[in-house]
């Protein structure tokens, strides 16, 4: 069968429509196509006709700085990034043995982990719907594997239920479910939702019940096969004699509520978390050296920004971190990816709305550890490939390799990833302590084991990272309504961009969405001038 | 850190006391070790000692007998293997371009697909319990890779809800749990758990329900950020100045209902399909390869079994295939793998209750069709990158590659897998006629792409297939009872293994597990006689 004629894609024909209407019409476009529920993304910008010689400095040499060079470049601009770090990527980052790290405060951490292995200190995981990352990533040879988020064969941790021990997710989500229907089956039958529901439409929940919960014929969630399909037998179905499986008995719902399994599934359920995700084979720093390759000698490292200057043109200070040389790089126009806590240190020609801005929005303070172990003894011995482990203590989870699934030899367990209160707890630990602690509260998951296969580890504290003192912006509905508009507006010669000028903070897709949208406005701004 | 003492593994623990105790002991102390809940396997089979030069036939090149050559061939025994088709696998099967593949009936397929793209016909999907299959893919140097199961970015069809427009997974699924949240917190305020539960529990039962639900203060799943988080926005979150997203509508929960949802939900969360879950980098036979690497030169391809006799040994007589000669073979002991429709065709040596056994259980007769479209538009314009989206039309699903994610060119979609009666109807059709009906079918979910981007397709009714006649045995509860202890039983020279011989039917797990029981008690009965 030979295809004669094709139809446009859809990507096509955005395409065609961005170009000729511009952002507004093409947004319409893509609701009308039904494209709109999982992105803002359609293609690549399309800027065109940059007056000749016009020369644009971008601040960080992160994934938006990153972005807007290589854009900016294509639509005819001259670019030069200043980036403090003697690395590209920013938080886009991974630690791999060999590598020195030094945190405010002075420690110096040196990786000891086996080649191939390493921590990814910030982000981690992708999303499907991050069409806006896999987009570059596909176009930028970023090989992408599944990262697995939900595993059902891994633990809750609950210090107040099952006298803390931990339980499978496949049970615990199994008796949620199970008993949730039994009882909104029990309640049908009390007349609890006779005045919600029409009696067909009860009668037709109640058949949904039967099947979503594995009830019995008499709507029990019950000790059977049919249940224990579901969350695990006894004894498992084999070949041969012994092949007739044992079923298993359902936990106590009472303790089954106290787990708090029900947050975790709804965790599990959000877009975000959904699946499929993925992650770069061999670290998530891939993703920024792909994109430093598409704009070599663009970037100059060791520079730290000290000033940002409006008056005739851009003028940035900066100092040269190896030599300690103040120096200054000239431009028409600057694209500003500094993170908000470093910016609003840094002596900036802006507005005092714009300067109230960016001083207005705090920063989350997570920390991660990363333990590498002599075996991947989860997989063999568990079951367990990828996905997490949660407990309510401070380090809140432990989450096993998604890469190198099935091999032998080292792997590296995030075994921390804190927040709120148990960061600040973390940050203020020693890295030899932080390290201690996390295997003292993710043993409870593989007593035994987890301790004894430790080999080394490495943490990073975000609160402590000298290149953003902390992880990412925390937005709430206030500074939203009184500063985003200002913080993400184009103010003479400067705009702001990064995951901290989105609604899709601390993921590596807010950070594109808002460097795609910054370089738009900046480039119209520019062709008006 | 070094260390000095280490413990054993639960591996080795559960080795030694295999060597000891044999089987049951084994069992025991599995179960004593938490160990029992996901499989019966405990590592290979420890047979030592077989009498030199005791000879032993498997029938059948199929994972089950490939395992039992090995592992016999270890013990010290002298192993031959007939197969009847000119590969190793069995229904471990994938098809490529390039392959012909005749059918009962008389029908030829040239398979068509690009270099690297298969369709496997049979087993396509490894669970993460499935140690057995796990263990010696390791040990056989088989690459295995994720297999995406559920997809929240796939579709759900009924032709019987939302004028039967496919939905997305993740807004059925969210909608589900909203509702039943909703009502059950109202069912709870209308008394209708007051017998049920205490009020304590009640209180509890309620927070976890808002939770879960995703319900807002007043206990309504509504629209809004919370209930969009999961279930997809109207506009999605971006960056700079149209990042704010704009919230969806939930579904009416008539149609949620009538959707039949949580049918699809309670199928994802079995233990077969929970995550994590694999296949074979390259295609499934991969395996079959593997095993057949590890016993070179001991298989006779071509070899139709005619017939078992046990009187003085065993002997078993064959056509050779290609020159149609009849030949014999005898051997001390044997291992029939044949699926059982072709068994109850031969003349067996055995008691009439083995006989009754054999020709007791009927087989499924599954039908697969493969679709390769010229590009992956499923995951460039769709984000839906493996995993499955469901109709209530007789192909019943088609499933997106979970290989070769994000890469470009042409792509198999399993476009049938149809199950019942459905099976019927597609193997009554010419291999064509197929292809055109599932496309037709599968076009619902992405009309306008799916036949447009159709290049060529390949199909397996299973019930023509030459060297099973069926998919794979279909026991029911009264013929486990009357024939399943004597289908598996060492019965003079003679014991059966495969799928068929276990409680893991349909699944290459069965096969193996069956294949290991049934080796280590032909084994015994050897070293008594």
């Amino acid at each position: 069968m030979q295809r004669e004629h094709r139809l446009p894609t859809r990507r096509e024909v955005l395409h065609a429509i961005g170009m000729i209407g511009g952002a507004s019409v093409l947004y319409n476009a893509m609701e009308a196509l039904g494209h709109a529920s999982e992105t803002q993304f359609a293609g690549p910008p399309n800027l065109q006709g940059a007056r000749p010689g016009t020369r644009i400095v971008v601040l960080g040499a992160g994934l938006a700085g990153m972005l807007a060079a290589h854009e900016l470049t294509k639509a005819g601009y001259v670019v030069e990034i200043l980036e403090y770090n003697n690395r590209p990527g920013g938080r886009n980052w991974s630690l791999r043995g060999g590598d020195t790290y030094t945190e405010l405060g002075g420690e110096t951490q040196k990786v000891g982990y086996a080649p191939g292995n390493f921590l990814n200190p910030g982000p981690w995981r992708i999303p499907y719907h991050h069409r806006t990352l896999l987009h570059y990533c596909k176009a930028f040879g970023v090989a992408l594997e599944p990262f697995i988020q939900l595993n059902h064969q891994a633990l809750v941790h609950n210090s107040k239920a099952f006298g803390g021990k931990p339980q499978r997710y496949r049970e615990l989500a199994a008796d949620w479910d199970g008993n949730v229907a039994e009882l909104l089956g029990k309640a049908i039958d009390n007349k609890g939702l006779d005045t919600a529901m029409g009696a067909e439409d009860r009668d037709k929940l109640k058949v949904a019940l039967r099947e979503w919960g594995l009830l019995d014929k008499d709507m029990r969630y019950v000790r059977g096969i049919k249940s224990s399909r579901r969350r695990g037998f006894e004894r498992a179905a084999g070949g041969g004699v012994l092949g007739e499986p044992i079923p298993s008995d359902p936990l106590p719902f009472k303790d089954v509520l106290d787990s708090r399994i029900w947050g975790t599934i709804s965790q599990h359920m959000t877009m975000d978390h959904q699946t499929a995700m993925f992650q770069p084979v061999g670290g998530m720093d891939m993703i920024g050296k792909a994109f430093a390759r598409q704009i070599t000698g663009k970037i100059t490292y060791g520079a730290k920004v000290t000033k940002i200057d409006q008056s005739g043109g851009v003028t940035v200070t900066w100092t040269d971190v190896t030599t300690g040389t103040e120096k200054t790089t000239k431009a028409d126009y600057c694209v500003c990816t500094i993170p908000l806590g470093i910016l609003s240190q840094i002596e900036v020609d802006a507005s005092p709305e714009m300067l109230s801005a960016i001083a207005a929005v705090p920063y989350s303070n997570s920390v991660k550890v990363g333990l590498e172990m002599r075996s991947r003894f989860w997989e063999e011995e568990e079951a367990i490939y990828g996905g997490i482990s949660f407990t309510d203590r401070p380090i809140s989870m432990i989450s096993y390799p998604s890469g190198g699934l099935h091999s032998s030899g080292p792997g590296v367990i995030l075994g921390a990833y804190t927040f709120g209160p148990a960061s600040y707890k973390f940050a203020a630990m020693s890295p030899e302590e932080r390290i201690k602690t996390a295997l003292e509260m993710g043993s409870v998951f593989h007593p035994g084991r987890y301790k004894e296969e430790f080999s080394n580890g490495a943490s990073v504290a975000w609160s402590r990272v000298p290149f953003t003192l902390g992880c990412c912006a925390r937005w709430n509905e206030d500074t939203r309504k009184t500063h985003y508009q200002k913080l993400v507006s184009v103010e003479n010669r400067l705009v702001l961009a990064g995951e901290h000028a989105s609604y899709i903070g601390c993921w590596m897709e807010g950070a594109l969405l808002s460097s795609l949208d910054a370089i738009t406005r900046l480039h119209k701004r520019a062709l008006e001038a």
